[in-house]
Parts: structure tokens; sequence; C-alpha cells
């Protein structure tokens, strides 16, 4: 088992990274209260985790928890699925002294979270991330949230949890094509703040697909430092935090413009990281070698290198809609180099257009950098 | 023009109290910032005051303001009404580095101040209450909530807000009604923590009933020095800013008992009062003469002095329903003197019992106290 720890004042908290994590009792029993525990999460979970994270719970002398059950998929993120929530909770009395667990992958974790930062005013809550995403990004730093109609994650907290608990055998179950969106999310730290991970990633992506116990320790392990470092810099993403959402202004289109629920999050984010390091290119701020280093290792991944074939306008109006625009300036996240991601509000729109049109499906070979 | 800060650590914000402050631009200037300004607000205060806003907000330079009509009464701390809120700031494309100015009651405060708490994980917002109840009390303290079918204010946060501007002048249009409960908050003021304000009142509730600019400037300045002192030191109520729920358990049940609506939340709470001070009488923590004082004051103020007749099982019930409740164990804020409450969760349920069935109408006098 390894141990991180998200400085925060007053409300830092570990992250603890392992095979057979979720069994261990002693990560729960510190965060226990006076009231009830309920568990979130979702029918697919459930049925393969749901008792072994009870019985922890109960070897660390919880009271019996509540389960609340929420639906698979990004459409748990809504309005009706939180009221569904707060039902359980009280239906079941939970008071101010309870807690939460949010057992599941990041639609869980954004879900639960938020509705942890807003139950009577807030209770603590426990991650306890079951989807590659979830442990190597999602679950970590505090960010929770619901969709709204007109845009994702547009209703939300900023909710710390007070513990992770990733336990990387519940990957064993995860679906081929979900394991490769999370692998998305390491490639993004690796690209936007250690160029040593890249290095890593470059020569252990075997492994990591195989699912090796070792290697997604230290893929989970190294992308929570990184995480944890900007968490604590910047918890409410004022500043430096932004780097992590390399990728994410053109993969938040992506994913819209295809149509939510089409596209996996990691891998719009993946096609969005091949259009940001081709702007990066365009934009005079990164060696062309370096977008190329970044394409190559997204395809071994076996993640999309091209985004859905939208003409670049549509692209521009999806981005502006994202709230990664501020004061009405559109903010870039680029490459200065392998590792190191700046951030930038002086992109001429041009290069913009062209980054996206050379790099949809379709797009010419020649015109793909 | 009176200002008093509340001490919150990188959070201080100020209360501007007077006759005119929303009209006073520079009250405004400090707190506007690069994006847009939506005004939340109703129909009835619009057409009262939202012109006089917005003309200060332009005259402090700020970019022209959106507005946003909720449903006025408590039915409007809703998730409807909160969704229609996101959606107005959405169509308007507000972004994060946009303000919110709740302009209203306690229901406008309560409910704009969460939409700032989470839309897009949080913007500033300024409170400009316009009851006297969000004056003293509601405006102050960044207690944001809305409504669930199973209880009030079960959902919500703490989000502070970046200034109030509490105009005195503004309560000539209050409905008398809405005034008195407002003064039932100030006597909760007063008992619980202020035996000067007390005294105060009982020689000046004509002066403010009557509206006298001076009387109300003072009544809203002490409250909200008494309020600002409870929040600094006890920002999420973990301790003892629990003391400003005196009478507030009581009143709950009082509320929920006769059907929201029927009864205002003043009204609720000056009921409220008085059986939690016979309550301390039965206790044996409070002389009985003390507990008559504010019996007298609550008259004096034209408000109840008795809860509505349901049996004390079903006011028990509706008690233990409220969040004040923690890990089960009943807990009450209790009066050892006029001016000094106190927490207890050690009162027998029988002296409970005893102080609600002589405090509802009907009960005999003899049994009043």
């Amino acid at each position: 088992m390894e141990t991180i720890r998200v400085a925060l004042a007053g409300r830092s908290y570990p992250v603890h990274i392992g095979a057979g994590a979720i069994d261990a009792e002693a990560l729960y029993r510190p965060h226990l209260r006076a009231g009830r525990i309920a568990v979130v999460t979702n029918p697919v979970v459930a049925a393969l985790y749901l008792e072994r994270v009870k019985a922890a719970l109960a070897r660390a002398g919880a009271a019996p928890a509540i389960e609340v059950l929420v639906e698979d998929g990004e459409q748990a993120k809504s309005w009706p699925a939180l009221e569904g929530v707060f039902d359980g909770l009280l239906a079941a009395r939970m008071g101010r002294d309870g807690l939460l667990v949010a057992l599941g992958g990041g639609v869980v974790g954004d879900l639960a979270g938020f509705a942890a930062a807003v139950y009577q005013r807030g209770i603590p809550f426990i991650q306890v991330p079951t989807t590659l995403l979830a442990q190597v990004d999602s679950s970590v730093g505090g960010k929770t949230a619901v969709n709204h109609a007109r845009g994702k994650n547009m209703i939300g907290a900023f909710h710390q949890p007070a513990a992770v608990i990733a336990d990387v055998g519940t990957l064993a179950t995860l679906p081929e094509r979900e394991l490769r969106a999370g692998v998305a999310e390491v490639i993004k730290h690796g690209f936007a703040l250690d160029a040593a991970l890249v290095a890593w990633l470059e020569n252990n992506m075997e492994r990591l697909l195989a699912r090796d116990a070792a290697a997604l320790t230290h893929a989970v392990r190294r992308s929570c430092e990184l995480k944890a470092q900007m968490v604590a810099a910047d918890e409410r993403e004022t500043g430096a935090r932004a780097l992590l959402n390399f990728g994410h202004t053109f993969g938040h289109a992506i994913e819209v413009g295809a149509g939510y629920g089409v596209w996996l999050h990691g891998e719009a984010v993946a096609a969005g990281m091949v259009m940001a390091a081709a702007l990066s290119v365009r934009a005079g701020l990164l060696p062309a070698a370096d977008a190329e280093r970044l394409h190559r290792l997204v395809q071994l991944a076996g993640l999309p290198v091209a985004g859905p074939a939208l003409a670049p306008e549509r692209y521009l109006e999806l981005m502006a809609g994202d709230k990664k625009a501020a004061g009405g300036r559109a903010r870039y996240v680029v490459l200065k180099a392998v590792g190191r991601a700046a951030l930038r509000d002086d992109i001429d729109e041009r290069a913009v257009r062209d980054a996206i049109a050379a790099n949809v499906d379709g797009a010419s070979a020649a015109a793909a950098q």
C-alpha cells in the first residue's frame, strides 16, 4: 500500500493506493463519525464491490451502511439523480454527523461528492474510485459537480474528500475501453507536468494495458502525486491548477459535439490533447517532434488521435461555452515542452482553427501536424 | 452609514447598514469583477428597488446587469427555482468571473446565495437584504439553502457573501407582519447573547415598530455585530454558533406542523423562544421571571406567544427531524440568564413535553410557565 497526502491547511487527506485497499478496514476507521454511513454506488459496481466495502466498514466498527444506488453513466450526473441521493439520505434520517462513501467511477464520485458538499450544508465523504480515470484523476482534488442541460459540470462545488481509497485490484473488472480512457489522463499528467512519466509510459504501456498491478500502482501513484501538488498549490483553480485541463477545452468540444456518451471523457481528452499539442506547434511554442511524441503515445494506448469531423467553427462555438473561457477571452492550455504546460490567452484564433481542421477524422495525413 | 466587519481569514467582509445604502455605488464598486452581474430578485422587490440597484451598479461602472426573477415566498426555495436561476445565468453566458446580487428577503438571499455557491463551483455574491429578518439575521453568516420535500434548508452550503448592503430605508415598504417577524430575530439575539439589547428592546419597541430609522439602524447594527462575532468564532456551526438557533428547534416544529407558509419563520421563532424559555425554567436553569420577561417582550412586539395546538408528541416528532438533533440525541438551546444561551443534550424529554403543552394555543394560563 502506498499513501500520498494532499496538503491543504486543516483539510489535508490521504490517498491510499494498492491492490486490496478496499478491504483494509484500517483505512476507513479514522474517518468514521457518530452518525450513519451511506454508500452511493451504481448497480454494476454494487454487484462487484459493495459487499466487500460494507464488510470492511463493519470490521472498522461502523454502523450498518445505507445503500443509495444511482444510474450507471453520465446521465446520472443530473438533478434527478441528485434528488434520488437526497431522498435516500433523508429517508434514512442521515444527520450532519453522517459520512458518505462514493464507490464507483468518475460519475459516482462527482455526483456523490456534490451530494456530500450540499447535504445539510456539507458532510464528509470518502472516495473509493473503481475506474482508472477516477483513480488517476477525478477522485483527487475535490472537484464535484452535476451536469446542466446547457453544459457539463456547470453546477458543483469544491469539496475535498476525507480520504481516497484507490484499489488497483478493482481495475481487473474494468472494460477495456474504460481502461484506455483512464490512460488518457495519465498521459495528460505526463505531458502537462512530468517528462519522466511520459518516458515511463512509452516504456510500460503494454504492462499498463495488461493491468499489471505494479504498473497500475505506479501510474496511479505518480498521477496522484502530480495532482496533489497542483491541488495543494491552487485548490480552487484560480491559477496553476488549470494546467491539468490540458486537452480538456478541445476535449469538451469533442464530447459535446459528438453527443454525450458517444465518446468517453478520456477518449475526448486524448484527441483534445493532440489538438492542443498541434496548436502549441502552430503557435511556435512547441517543437513538432514533441507533438509527434504525444501523437504516438496516444496511438500506443489505443486512444483516438483525431476528433469527430465537425467544422472548426462548430468546435470554436462549443469551446466558447466552456467555462475555461474567462472574461470572454479564450484561454488555452498549451505545451512549451514535454512535461511543461502553460496557460495562454493570446493565441491567434486562426491557429486554433487550423489545429482543429488538421486533427479531425478524415483530415489528410499531410496536414495532420 | 455604519459598517461592521465579519472577520473570517481570507474571506472577511463588510456589512453596511443605513438609510440609502442601496444607492451608494461606492459600496458595490470594490466587489465588481471582470464578468457580468446578475441580480436575483422577485417581482415584488423588483418593482420597488431593482432600478435603484441597477442604477447604482451602473454608476459603479459595472457591465449591464442580467435580471433573474424568482417567485415570491418560501416555495421559491426549491429545486425548480434554482434551476430557473441557473438557466438565466447560463443563457446569459455568465462565467466564473461573474457576480451575483441577491436583492430581497431571506428567501431570495438563501436561494441566490446557494445558486452562487454552486454555479460553476462557486462565484461571489452580494447580499442586499430588503426585509428586517434578512437584515438582522439571514443575510449575514453565509448560510444558504433550498428546501427539500422532506425538510427545510436540507440542501445548501456555507458560502459567505462578498458584502452585505442593508438599507433600512427599504423597510418602509415592508408589510407590518413581516416587520414584526424580523423583530423576533432581534429579540432572539438579545435573549441568547446580549442583555443590553433586551433592555433596549423593552424601551424602544414602539419606535422600532414605527420604523424609526435610528431605531431600525440600531437593531440591525447590534444584531449584525452579535451575529458577526458568532460566525467569526464558528463559521460552520460546529459549536457556539448553534446558540443562534435559540427558539429554532421548537420554531421549526411550529412552521412544519402548521404547514409551510401559514406561520412566518419569525413568528414561529417567537413562539419557539417562549417554549425554549419555559423549558429552561422547567429544567431548573432559568429563573421564571426571566422567561416572563421574554414572554412580555414577544407580546409587546405583537408576536405569537403560543404554538399551534398540536399534541406534544407531534412536536417531538417534528423536532426529531430537525437537523439540530445530533447523533440521534436531542440537543436544545436553553437560557441560563437573559443574554446567556447554552447548548444542552441532557434535557429530560418530559420537561420538553410539558414546556410544549403549556405553550400551545388553548393551554390554560395557569400552566403557561
